[in-house]
């Protein structure tokens, strides 16, 4: 409202409830489950929103649709631009090809195979670039203009951010009274969402993060109160290794409580605990919120909390903890 | 009806709809998963009904309760005997704790540790006898002598295979429409009650069962139209090992069209897709009813067809596409 202001359009609630109508139908519900061991582990009611049961196995796809879906028809004509090593591409180009329109997508080259298999299987036009930012926004900037089409970035967007808050939303409408709600952060799309719908509620839920130790750009950005960029990620939870956004930093710093940090070792080993107790896959990413969790007893315990599971992309042949029993470290 | 008949006695669907209504609350309601990629390899409508998220892992819990859950006070104050080498006896002894009573698990010795720890977490008292039949009986039969209590055998009970069918009626419920019905069968318990099911629809459903071509007794007896019970098993499927029960097969015999056979290799492939697509930890036995509907698009194309995912009790220190890799064959 402010036109003086210098910062970018921040989403809010409403925009969140926007979405999650404007995307009905086209994105999966997911189920909501619960774990007698977890919660004896931390004396909390924890309840896991499973969005590595959403299709193609992550929460991406209600940011993608919420923006594809926002596009004017003359906008969508021209089609949409990202830059993605996976997940935001792919969720992407599905989104656009249910629509009917282009998704060209730019990513470095030397990306994991498996996931350039996903964003060519849903349409996607991929456009190669060099591994380095520079190169990456080049050959957007160049894309951008030869097509006129819309960008889509993968989480510094107010429709992405709003599109992602939709999880958090169906959780604390599938399960009355939560208290808490605790989500992981790579770029802050997520939580920045699920920031704007747990604080919106009353009373309002409070709201925590949760970040590899060895990628804590996000924790950093909230202790030093500034964007901090030079962290270069060293963590297994490849999802997660992406820099905080500026829009999501603006909502994370105002709405979120604090961002618990991990090392690899819980990360792998919650990642473990949840395969074998939950029965569900699930990517290091989502493994970093139940680690954070499981060391939050002090916090949690006597609450009801919500916890999102990102995503359920993970590589069956090379799983951390075959891995670390060959390598102990 | 017949009281010369030397048969005993069948459960028929209206067991299974007092069974459902019996365990309501007691056991979860496990959510029915879609994935587009089985779909299009099947050219049929999939629906998994995800019984690896049951409590414990397994289905084995809805007819434990309802078996439990049957019992006079008399009869229950006096507790219950099973043998079991894993799941049926974790789910009897939680849903004998649940109410309150004894749980005696014969249980062979050199059993799987962790499916031992299951069981004594959920309060069971074991009691060991030498890996045969006879011992097994034997212990068996002196445990009731000097306790009086109640036999819940694993699979060949009318109880059980109302509480099992349970699953079946939940997923016709949740999917409308649906014309096959898939589920593994070892005992029988789970396919006999998804039969009794899907056979009191109208139109009644198809019913298919799914069975390790290493483990095929159930297959062998529908052909030779009598229970044949000196199959050596010899399949990764652990959860399909046992020798199919005798009212299990009365009910299979009459109300299931065919039973589907699957290699080994096949049930390896199937488990790891299941893995990547649908993003479950599921166990070998759920894997043989998705290897089953993937050889049988001819049948199942143009249908709706749930198919029951037994459980996720995998061993993830020994998945099989990784000694495969290592061992091919």
């Amino acid at each position: 409202m402010d036109s003086a202001c210098s910062s970018p359009e921040l989403p809010a609630y409403a925009e969140v409830r926007a979405a999650a109508a404007r995307i009905a139908g086209r994105v999966l519900r997911t189920p909501v489950l619960a774990n007698e061991d977890f919660n004896a582990d931390t004396g909390a009611e924890l309840f896991f929103k499973c969005e590595n049961l959403q299709t193609g196995g992550a929460f991406k796809l209600r940011g993608a649709t919420n923006a594809v879906l926002s596009l004017s028809d003359e906008q969508a004509r021209r089609g949409v631009v990202t830059h993605s090593s996976g997940n935001h591409g792919a969720a992407l180009a599905r989104a656009a090809r249910l629509r009917g329109i282009a998704c060209h997508v730019v990513v470095p080259e030397g990306v994991n195979p498996a996931k350039l298999r996903n964003m060519e299987a849903q349409g996607a036009r991929i456009h190669f670039c060099a591994p380095t930012m520079a190169a990456r926004d080049a050959l957007t900037a160049q894309l951008l203009e030869q097509t006129g089409a819309e960008p889509v970035p993968p989480f510094d967007d107010a429709r992405v951010i709003a599109g992602q808050g939709t999880a958090a939303l169906e959780l604390i409408e599938d399960v009355a009274d939560l208290q808490v709600l605790v989500a992981p952060t790579g770029g802050g799309g997520l939580l920045a969402g699920t920031a704007l719908v747990g604080r919106a509620q009353v009373p309002p839920l409070r709201i925590f993060g949760a970040e590899p130790a060895n990628a804590d750009d996000a924790a950093r950005s909230l202790a030093e109160g500034r964007r901090v960029t030079d962290v270069v990620p060293d963590t297994l939870a490849d999802g997660l290794r992406a820099t905080i956004g500026e829009r999501n930093f603006a909502i994370i710093r105002r709405d979120v409580e604090a961002i618990w940090t991990v090392s690899e070792a819980a990360i792998v080993q919650a990642m473990r605990l949840a395969w074998e107790r939950l029965k569900l896959v699930i990517e290091p990413a989502s493994a970093v919120a139940i680690a954070a969790v499981l060391e939050q007893r002090q916090v949690l315990a006597g609450r009801k909390v919500g916890v999102i599971l990102t995503g359920g992309n993970a590589d069956l042949d090379a799983l951390p903890w075959s891995v670390q029993s060959r390598n102990p470290s």
